[in-house]
């Protein structure tokens, strides 16, 4: 074990404890059926807590960890060795990674997967030795300077060829250590200024490319999800997968809308102008939810935050919307969260998972009840009963016609009267269950 | 003529005048290889220009016109006495109506559709007399009280038919009128709260009624394009047409992306974290792009404030992207703009208009000349240009595989550089012109 | 009693009830040494429950209230009526009224004031009858087009003389009810556009405006505090009374710091890009807090949607820095809310009130809990503990200087170790109280 | 000289040219009675144009100069000497620079100290030399670790002094060096987390910290002006400098409104919800106008982008204000704009700074010629005109009472009628001169 995290005994369910525990997490009850930690899927993000040094547009870093600024082999292993403690610390069954918080970047692709595949050895060996899963991979297409103009959607074909050899990767490293998903998000996928951009072009790349990692893991026998990310913005002033909607439209001009979901973060939901239960339900319904990261912007600052979930009522929301819609399969609640930069010392690392996950177990318990006692899914349905009749189903079968439609609703000498949508009468029924 | 314009005399071109004239806007001016007019195809909007009445959430009606408050036949024939000797005032070649703005509406869908009809012979009257013709005609769905919780998306079967003879009535209207588009807006398709909504009910409604508008058309042999108008939001928190990329997937789910364009509006393009630059240039890319509302939104209001355009670059880069996507087929430039609630006079709302269509023509000449010159384009082609490339081709085509690409960049040994986006240079240079 | 709200029986303290009941608002319950009312003092504004009819911009009334359109005197006492019936039904300790909502202007300032004046009597005898206090009155200053360019900063001085006389009647009408505050609210107190603004002129007419208030509240024996309520903007463009620095700044310039206080709205806080919490404690640090609406902002949308409360843990924070600061002292919570307008039976107002003062209830005890047991002052003041030592305190105290400070640090050798801040461990604690 | 930019020549007037030239901006050029340069007074910001290494949160250095990191003296002198080639190449009349830009932080601060010094040596000789002139220093309180939690507004005492220490350098260099203004802006003087924070205590150790700052420059005999330059946020969540109005009342609380002016930017400006014209004229209201940093944010982004501005109409507006309030006095127009990290080429730094002096100029002459032509003050004044009379102006005078002015508004029976604000028409009138 390494030295860092050495004074902290792992976390246990122990409502009462003044120590650092779990208040409301206990992994092993059971709500809706099964065991909350199956509900939940709890994953710990690499590159935000081993990888970020607190660093901000104005300012360095300010986390004092042994294993930064781990430019070499061999820190990449101090920082591996410390995460699996960590992760047992939390008890967390799933962590995800990128290749960039991993390893150092070698010298050409080469070296690059060498060293990868070498830190992969280490988390094999940790995860077989009882260590989490691995909710999904990815790879860092944005942070090397050779993307600051796309991967896919680059205006130089060597950087499109050079980021499908790391997606390759990727992948492969993926698949070998089980992961259950694999993530893109594109975030130089976009532009600074339409004036050098060539929209259609860009999208077009873009469309090939994730064809082509849909045909790679087909091909691999890869299992998992594939999974995009959408974000509106930032870093680039415009991103392509701006939203749950945008990214919908983009799978479907390119045929993929059966092969990829998307992975939704509550921060990007916020900066893309919805709520994080609007993106969800919206994925749902149009069939392409995957997974979440569940950390939320400041509701006052334009820039990606990503912080802890901490309001439990906005939590219970999201999950209601994923209980809904019936769970999650092969996604799971990714904390893509970033303690405060002031935040320096290793318990308040774990101090904030151990937080979130209290949050996100009552936002579940509250959600699960909610969906249970069917009041919400009964005032809902009967909002639109009017719609059960033959006469109304009828509007909206295939053939229907406009003028036949309208020729009746005159004979009938139509005169709908509106009825209250009773929006506070069910924000407080939420508000029983939060 | 009516009395409230008497006193001001018809427009013309005339740049050194000190009265109401047009400084930019030559109408017959030959601007890449035909008149302005033809380019710009400007349109009055009916409802805003005659119908709102200075009000807001805080206040009431400010502005006094002899036509106020419009309730009567007999006023709202004088609003449109006064509709068109404004129209001719302007010389403006177009403009646009919704139902709600030209006739009260009477206690039956029957007598709505008749008073429509009395008005629309007025109309006629006047066009055959050498009014200006009609750009598109629309359905107001959100203002009565029947349409508060949506018209083809209302939980009430009812509304969606009273929506729909409401729309066939208009569509008959707007073809009689010789109309080149008929738009869609849906201000109430959308949402308060998703706790009493059935997101995927409601996109399945409005597909259907779409199917159904697109379908009538081609039965009355309806020439014109059918249009949707995104809006992000407001009067609803949360509207399906969101933008260009939401309503390119709602087109592309319900098998319309043929059949439908979309009409955007500046205003809405910047309420959804867009320019209007990025939504027209992503419909042409898209292959939906119609018609524009030039209306600007205030930069530091986050509400619609529909406002005529004043800044040139700005518009200048919008006609950019139009000329470069091939120029207006049906659609046009519609001022859905409102003078602000204290400018009460015939005066105000003769110089907006023509202030924002010679702020329109400036900005048409500049974009026009840059294209002409090239050296814009020319900037671009040659940032793509590596795609050119044989080799860079094939890893487009279908058939071209992941890991073949990754595997001769590892052979190649592959390390790309970047290269200077010049985006200041880019920007210095349509300084140039605007 | 009117017949509106005949079916709804008063409301009581009934936890387990399934009927409408209060869950959590137990108005004698003792928290932190005093009754619950008395730490909330909720008031009902008549200007949303009973003068708005659920118009919106792009729709009229969807509300159907036997009182509307309250255009006539015999209306607006039906209206005061369905009013105090509605308080009882409540238990609500307060009301807020504007002159506008009460009673329909009259031809003349003259009849606007018996009109008033009238209505105030009708109150007055219900008050004696076991009605509500009056927390504060106010004079409606921007709903008329008379005040379209302000009411106190308008260019024209006729208008600023008929403001003054309105707010005189106002106020004199509240101090007859035994109003506890005096409210001015800016609504046009700001600009549409610079180019025909002189801002400090304005502001000078503004300065004067409410210094001749405050002279006149002293000279009638007012003793009621004079509240401004800030707003960013809407329905200006841009409004004087920004936000709480900034009315602070306004103050300070015309030596009224220690005569007006300010009544934080949570929406408009947040349109002014702050926090509900934030302002409040901003105001407690600048001596200027006076009362709160406590109606919040809808985080998507960039216009005030003044809904009632429903996030616990949010309300919890806003208490949490009221009780920091001591408390109400005049003020109190109003609930400047709207029920949405698609919310349309009686029991939906009934409703919103109740659910909102249940949210409030809660928010407050685990305010008050959070402050009995004082971790989160504790962990506060351990963080500035460094400024305890006499040499620190020194630094601070009238008299010193950069350079000596200066020679010090070089001498000490300083560098200065930075400490956690614990933000995560802070939001934990807070989860246990909400 | 430099390798760097060995092969661009010095820039001059060119209009012509397709060089890098200037195409408006005549150093000399007659604008209201004096050169061009004296009225725009342009400085480069050492920071961003030769410490920027083109990184942001989502990847890191994407520039290649010859001087990067600059971690050691050496580099430090290399960067200067590339630095005074520049402001030749541009004729830029001033530069600003910071003390961390400029050298490698010491192990002390008497090794800061001396390091500076060493490098404010060489500033000195190259100015001698004809370079330019300083405009501003500052001291950098935000990038060390040590002011994660602020500065002056620290926790920790000792943080207090280090920085109070740094300004006593800053400052004594900048008068050294001649400079006309120094400034304070105070990136991490605000929280990320109200829990953590004592708000009127960090805003009295700011106030106290601002008042030795003052005391200091009069002690050494500074001629130049204290500014301090607001921004609302980002690094922090929120900053105590917000904007111009919450600096004012800041500035009066300690009172330092006679000593202290503002550097209004145009960026932050927009990042706290107003125009850039809004910030200065409002400045110029409340006297303390000083400076300006002219570049503009991306109307998209949430974030400080930091961008040379390229849209002549906003300038205008905003030389408008500058020339209304008299002009810079020891201010100037600071560009504290950062090249786009996809900016590369060394031409790219100097066509952006060119194109923007061009952009300023451009709006400058526009400004000056409708200050000239005088048609808005014309405007505006008519607007105003009614406060001429001697009765309006008694309304305003000391000892109006509000109840006399009621009681004769009554008596006059005051029925005002508002009249029109003409904005489209005064917007029609500005694009006659941009
Ligand atoms: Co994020
Ligand atoms: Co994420
Ligand atoms: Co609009
Ligand atoms: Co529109
Ligand atoms: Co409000
Ligand atoms: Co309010
Ligand atoms: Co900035
Ligand atoms: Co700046």
């Amino acid at each position: 074990m390494s030295d860092y995290f050495r004074k902290i005994a792992p976390l246990s369910f122990a409502p009462d404890s003044e120590n650092l525990a779990f208040r409301h997490y206990d992994a092993d009850e059971i709500v809706l059926g099964k065991p909350m930690k199956d509900h939940l899927r709890f994953a710990v993000a690499y590159w935000h807590s081993f990888g970020w040094e607190g660093g901000d547009p104005f300012g360095g870093r300010t986390f004092e960890r042994p294993w930064f600024p781990a430019d070499t082999m061999a820190l990449a292993e101090a920082r591996a060795e410390a995460a699996f403690d960590f992760f047992r610390i939390l008890g967390a069954p799933y962590y995800c990674f990128h290749d960039h918080d991993v390893r150092p970047e070698g010298a050409s692709l080469a070296e690059s997967r060498d060293r990868l595949n070498r830190i992969a050895d280490i988390f094999q060996q940790k995860m077989e030795a009882g260590g989490p899963k691995l909710l999904w991979g990815t790879a860092n297409l944005f942070s090397n300077r050779r993307y600051m103009s796309g991967a896919a959607t680059n205006p130089d074909p060597d950087v499109f060829a050079y980021a499908a050899a790391t997606v390759r990767d990727c992948l492969d490293v993926t698949q070998r250590l089980g992961g259950e998903n694999y993530v893109l998000w594109g975030g130089r996928e976009g532009y600074e200024t339409l004036l050098n951009t060539d929209l259609g072009k860009e999208l077009d790349q873009m469309g090939r490319f994730l064809s082509m990692v849909v045909d790679y893991k087909h091909r691999i026998g890869f299992k998992g999800a594939i999974l995009i990310e959408p974000k509106p913005q930032e870093p680039t002033k415009h991103q392509y997968d701006y939203d749950v909607a945008t990214v919908y439209g983009f799978l479907r001009r390119y045929g993929l809308e059966e092969e990829v979901k998307v992975n939704i973060e509550q921060g990007h939901a916020i900066l893309a102008g919805h709520s994080f239960e609007h993106e969800i339900a919206l994925a749902n319904a149009l069939g392409i939810f995957g997974s979440i990261d569940m950390n939320r912007n400041d509701q006052q600052s334009g820039w990606d935050t990503d912080q802890f979930p901490s309001n439990v009522p906005e939590v219970a929301l999201a999950y209601y919307e994923i209980l809904r819609g019936g769970g999650f399969t092969t996604g799971g609640t990714n904390f893509d969260a970033k303690i405060r930069r002031q935040s320096l010392d290793a318990e308040d690392l774990v101090a904030a998972h151990a937080g979130a996950m209290d949050v996100c177990a009552r936002g579940l318990k509250a959600a699960a009840k909610m969906l249970e006692e069917g009041r919400l899914e009964a005032a809902r349905d009967a909002r639109y009963a009017g719609w059960q009749s033959e006469a109304a189903q009828a509007m909206l079968a295939p053939g229907a016609r406009l003028d036949q439609i309208a020729d009746a609703a005159v004979a009938r000498g139509l005169d709908p009267q509106p009825v209250s949508g009773r929006q506070e009468q069910l924000e407080n029924l939420v508000n029983r269950y939060v």
